[in-house]
């Protein structure tokens, strides 16, 4: 296997993931996006939406999607389990990890996106679409925090994909100096915890 | 089990995939979305994102999402798959489903509801960024369309919960006349093929 990457939020799911598996880093490729390598009709037959990061198997197979190249990674290696096992532990762990990236980090990079113009080169921004993704960020920290002061993780007492997708999301958020309610209590505790996991401090 | 719904593209996703399954409809709670019921914090206690369908079980517990209600009815009716159920089709259908939702649903939602302001009484929105997001839906449409002129379905030859996904959204997207290609070749075959299955045609 090896993986097509470049440094972000997504391909840092799969490292964490990886980790918290126990299992060995994926042999990496490089990928330049921001000199548009991803675009090209050479990597778009990769992954037609020209994303990464991409899996590709040794067979030449690809899968696209941080989310579901864990998921690949999970059915390969089922312990420890991050995705539930059970029928209930499956939807509640897809529940939260659905509700860490849409409602906060999708509304995180838009707001990134579309605030600093980061890849203008390429896409159509929206500064008004910028300030309104930030007040969504900001809300949907508060709907997790009135959670998280009484749940070690997201989906319960077990850390779960749900917990790489927000910590990754936060852990960005904060880094690219997004005005957000960081300090909320819930949000604060969690996301110190997040921090200390040697999975994410070494991704 | 009840299931507190409104109608809407995510709420027939779990129509249709029951349908599919062969499963009985799951009782209805009416939700009034028009009216604000599901910003209440009545409603707010069964979803703190105010979302809907909300699938509740008869011990109280609540599942949001519809993917995640879906995956969980999965979970207690394994056949037919439409999950997957190998490493490889597991991901693999993750990763349509994924591309259907965030590259064309989530644009055509987002095109819809800034262009025409249906919820500007609880959420800011910007004609701006609705124009971006519909040229963003016709975007992905193209790429969709490059793969189904020669693919019976997102994942392969076989129906699976991103065919749900991407025919409800087509059938919203058309419905509520979003200035799209929907004749392209691929698309076209596609979605009249989705539109006379029976789980689609009753739901």
């Amino acid at each position: 296997m090896k993986l097509h990457e470049a440094p972000s939020p997504n391909a840092r799911r799969v490292h964490v993931f990886l980790k918290e598996k126990g299992l060995d880093a994926i042999p990496s490729v490089p990928v330049d996006i921001r000199g548009g390598e991803n675009l090209t009709s050479q990597f778009r037959a990769k992954n037609p939406f020209g994303r990464v990061p991409v899996l590709e198997l040794d067979d030449g197979t690809l899968l696209s999607e941080s989310v579901a190249i864990c998921r690949y990674l999970e059915g390969l290696h089922p312990q420890p389990s991050l995705f539930g096992t059970t029928p209930l532990a499956l939807a509640t762990i897809e529940m939260w990890n659905r509700r860490a990236e849409i409602n906060f980090m999708l509304s995180a990079t838009g707001a990134f996106r579309n605030l600093t113009g980061f890849f203008k080169d390429r896409e159509k921004i929206s500064a008004e679409w910028g300030v309104i993704s930030l007040e969504n960020a900001a809300d949907a920290l508060q709907r997790f925090d009135a959670v998280l002061v009484d749940s070690e993780f997201l989906a319960g007492d077990r850390f779960s994909i749900a917990d790489i997708t927000m910590g990754c999301a936060l852990d960005f958020a904060k880094m690219v100096k997004l005005q957000l309610p960081f300090d909320l209590p819930g949000i604060s505790r969690y996301h110190q915890a997040l921090q200390a996991r040697p999975s994410f401090q070494n991704s």
